[in-house]
């Protein structure tokens, strides 16, 4: 570890700093203010217009991912921290890799769809990274960023342009294809030595506070990531529309569940961390259709219940039956929900053209996004089994302290003032 | 509890859903873009244009007032849980009700305006939410919200179609109606055991730190709620700018109160959290009028001292006195600048038109909102103290673990990394 | 402090009405809506287009730079609240300041231009809160805020009025002029009781993750902060894309060399929550340039090198040999790279123009902004060390409890729940 991660990390940026050199321009002048007077309702001439719906996601990304994972009580650095990591490195290759495969030989020309487009290509990453939580190294994680968006950008291309199916939300492309690459990543590395848990696996009352910031922000931006990219005017307030709708009724029905399924009717702070976002995900591939407002809260509806139910039942088994150990149950809150997503597409298509080759198209998309995911995920998982990436022992597991200088005073030092200090019982014996 | 909680959030999500099948449709494209070439200022047609001070309000529903109530040590998860939860079901509610009282018997269409009313509407249940905070049950909390929207939008209706009077940033019809309504029902709903105060009644130094969280993503965006539904162009412009300036006022004034009445000069953390906030409330009612900047700066002043003067002597009188017991203050937030608001929005029509209808017309919507806010509050309280519902006994308010999965490891486990493992003294004998 | 306080705010906010009435006006409809029209690319009239940059830099301000700091255990009440004080106070007299030096006699008009602008000014004194950190009263803020805009404005309007150079993220004339100034402050100040550190200036696990907070929304919304008073168009699009790849190259470094100067390969939380932003900072002053994207990247590069070597070896020498105690090390976070941006807009400039005069006045604006940070700042430490501004003793320093009403339970009562209730060692004997 001494040299291992600033020797990779250094490495990388200065591939992308050349990488940028070679293929990557600004927009020029031309390039924005011509396309304004075009026909084209996708033009990249709105830049500022589209901006606030790009520092929506961003803070999704960052904000967002990151808080969301430091539910762990001795993981929170490492999960907003590497969380950081992984973000900075995969938007610059995410810029790299989608704008190679979109750009048809020529320059790379950066404009506001290519930074969300960066952004969403790292969140992927992100949802594949909550699978694998306090199990690696951030040495690992930037291999994983890497191998990752590579399949990513192969899959969204052939999604997008060789099926020419609708996924404006990304259920399938980023949600689907991020927890099941992530499953498969684990699926590899599974731990014995963690088959009945570990010690540090569990959440703190304040941790659990940290990790409702990022639900929080996920939420409430979730609109803005579904219609960042939408057609300009109809299709961008549907897709907005819709979302807002679909994540309302996936609350109400998320708390109904945890309370259903939980001793004493009590809710459980995982469920509303996660399964609340469930609606945000299903309903990003028809998102900016007419699913009608009705339509989007019966899909939001049926995530939260689905990821409800996933948290409560799907992941004991996943990790005591199939050795799959998923860390954030990503796949309830981005798996299950992303292929609802996929096949609510299929509806929506489906009752909406009645055109049988368009429905398989949508279908042909969430296959291939399923079966990109797992391929990708199963190769990457060998190649972060090699034993030279400074991996942490299983006794390490979900412990900042193997990667991070962390403070050594006691928790309740802070703020802990006593009126005499002849009564405060001396704890450091 | 066991399947109450349950039913009834599911309960209201189908007849949301069912509601929103009949009465919601989208804007049609007609709808949206034919209105953008009227002449009309209020055209619908500003979805992308407003959609950022729609997410700015959207932050403040769910993270400010969310995080604002997480000062309770023990009671944060309920604070911010059931803040989403209230806030969620109020936004598909609130769109069908103001919907409905202003779509005069034709279908509603949702454009960016709705959205923006829907979140307002749960703005003014999650003030009520304050003053009952630790003291009822997450099923009370669902009922409250459906009766206490119900009650606002006809009180909006009232003050905006028939009195046809300026509350543009609503200290009437949100903060001062949240206010009385959520001080109604805490009337009724009254403790006896909890007269001499509760021992979980209080904050931490961390809780407190989180409860910032909420008070600044307030502060900041506050400009935004009372601008967002105002007329485009210098009415908008005013009222960002005044809020900008009555809030900033406002810090000043809160601060120096709060060291001049506490004991010893030092500066008081509720104040901070709440009463810097009081100048964005009171500069609602008159935000879109010209009452020049130093007006906006003297309105926000008077609140700040207001505020903080009503939390140090206004509350405990009325907890020891009237039998109010009001958790969060929102009385000294929403109640007081709110009527602060109101009657400065009387004296802005007043020195700007010299029109006694007018100013007769503003004073009606102060009564009003006050009026149906007090009757509205009691009968609420009055069904919800029906002994059903699952209420918390007296020990047990403040609390999240009544209706909450809680972890049971200690705080201080968290990050807690000894050098020597045998210095540890075992704190769970 | 029991009346001194009180009595400086409630004084400054009443000269600050004072003020407002006699020199600030609304901007008129006309004001705005004519220069819509004009052919200059700088009107003013894009209200509502720069607001949501606008809001960005305001979280910034007030969420980012106020958790940044809470890093401190015992001393998050005064970060946090203290930055909003100051910067309530400061964005009132920086728009009084900045409006009379560029309004050339004439009433201040208040437009989106002039509210940024005021945060920017507030950003300096964070700044040089920042230093001066833990070791200073609220009064004596107070007084800094006054007399440190004072020296900005005239230094902001020497550079770019007289020397007319380009700083448009303000590299120098905010980070780099609040750094010395503060640096100055400090050296005045100094306190050699705590030469040899204190107990109090550490961080516990959870103040560590707050600051995280504060870290995240600075470098999210950081692209905004460079861009947010740009020519519209093309330098506007040129200072975002340019930003936002400047900060991700900077993370990837910036963990690099924390691994690297760390003992065994650890990442350091003082790095990571600090030197990841030093790339905003230094490509600031030619964010708006045709620097390319690699350009950026590389200039992001050697930001967050140059910050992580400064926190591990500068921060200490300046310590113990030069009697500076910087805090919260802000030398390393916006000194030295506002003088690498500085630098970079020299090269930039003459790579660009090839013109002598450009680059002697983007020098003379380097050397002007730390020659006036530096006297400003030692006059005001002068002035601040002047007895009666209620200092805290050396050993109250980093102790919210001077200035502050602190709750005195115990931090781990907090969401601790034993399930015996006899099993429970009472700690306050």
């Amino acid at each position: 570890m001494r040299f291992k991660f600033p020797l990779v990390a250094i490495s990388l940026e200065v591939a992308m700093i050349v990488l940028f050199g070679l293929f990557v321009q600004y927009e020029t002048d031309q390039t924005i203010f011509q396309k304004q007077n075009t026909t084209g309702p996708m033009d990249t001439g709105r830049f500022l217009e589209l901006y606030p719906l790009f520092q929506d996601v961003h803070v999704m990304i960052f904000v967002g991912f990151g808080f969301l994972m430091t539910f762990l009580k001795k993981y929170g650095f490492s999960s907003v921290g590497v969380n950081l990591l992984i973000a900075a490195l995969g938007l610059q290759w995410g810029t790299i890799m989608q704008g190679i495969l979109h750009s048809h030989g020529q320059k790379i020309h950066i404009g506001i769809k290519n930074i969300i487009n960066a952004d969403f290509s790292t969140a992927t990453v992100l949802i594949s990274f909550g699978a694998v939580l306090g199990k690696t190294s951030p040495v690992q994680m930037l291999i994983m960023t890497m191998l990752e968006i590579a399949a990513f950008a192969g899959n969204e291309y052939v999604v997008g342009e060789i099926f020419k199916a609708s996924d404006i939300g990304a259920s399938m492309t980023i949600h689907a294809f991020g927890a099941y690459f992530g499953l498969a990543v684990t699926v590899i590395l599974y731990r014995s030595g963690l088959r009945k848990g570990h010690q540090n696996e569990e959440s703190v009352y304040h941790s659990d506070l940290f990790a409702m910031i990022g639900t929080l922000f996920l939420w409430l931006f979730w609109p803005s990531f579904n219609s960042a990219i939408a057609e300009a005017g109809d299709k961008q307030y549907s897709a907005i529309v819709n979302t807002y709708l679909s994540l309302a009724a996936c609350v109400l029905v998320a708390y109904a569940f945890s309370s259903l399924v939980e001793h004493g009717g009590k809710l459980d702070m995982v469920h509303i961390q996660n399964a609340t976002l469930a609606g945000g995900v299903a309903v990003g591939t028809c998102a900016d259709m007419k699913i009608q407002p009705y339509g989007s809260m019966i899909i939001g509806s049926v995530a939260g219940m689905v990821s409800v139910l996933g948290y409560k039942y799907l992941t004991p088994f996943f990790a005591t039956k199939l050795r799959i150990q998923d860390t954030c149950g990503v796949h309830n809150l981005h798996g299950l929900p992303g292929v609802v997503g996929g096949l609510a597409g299929i509806v929506a298509v489906d009752l909406g053209v009645s055109n049988m080759t368009t429905v398989a198209r949508q279908a042909a998309a969430l296959g291939s996004s399923i079966g990109t995911a797992v391929v990708g995920g199963l190769i990457t998982g060998l190649i972060l089994k090699i034993p030279i990436w400074g991996q942490p022992l299983d006794e390490n597991c979900y412990d900042d302290s193997v990667y991070w200088e962390v403070p050594r005073v006691r928790e309740h030092d802070s703020g802990f003032h006593e009126r005499d200090d002849h009564s405060q019982l001396e704890l450091d014996v």
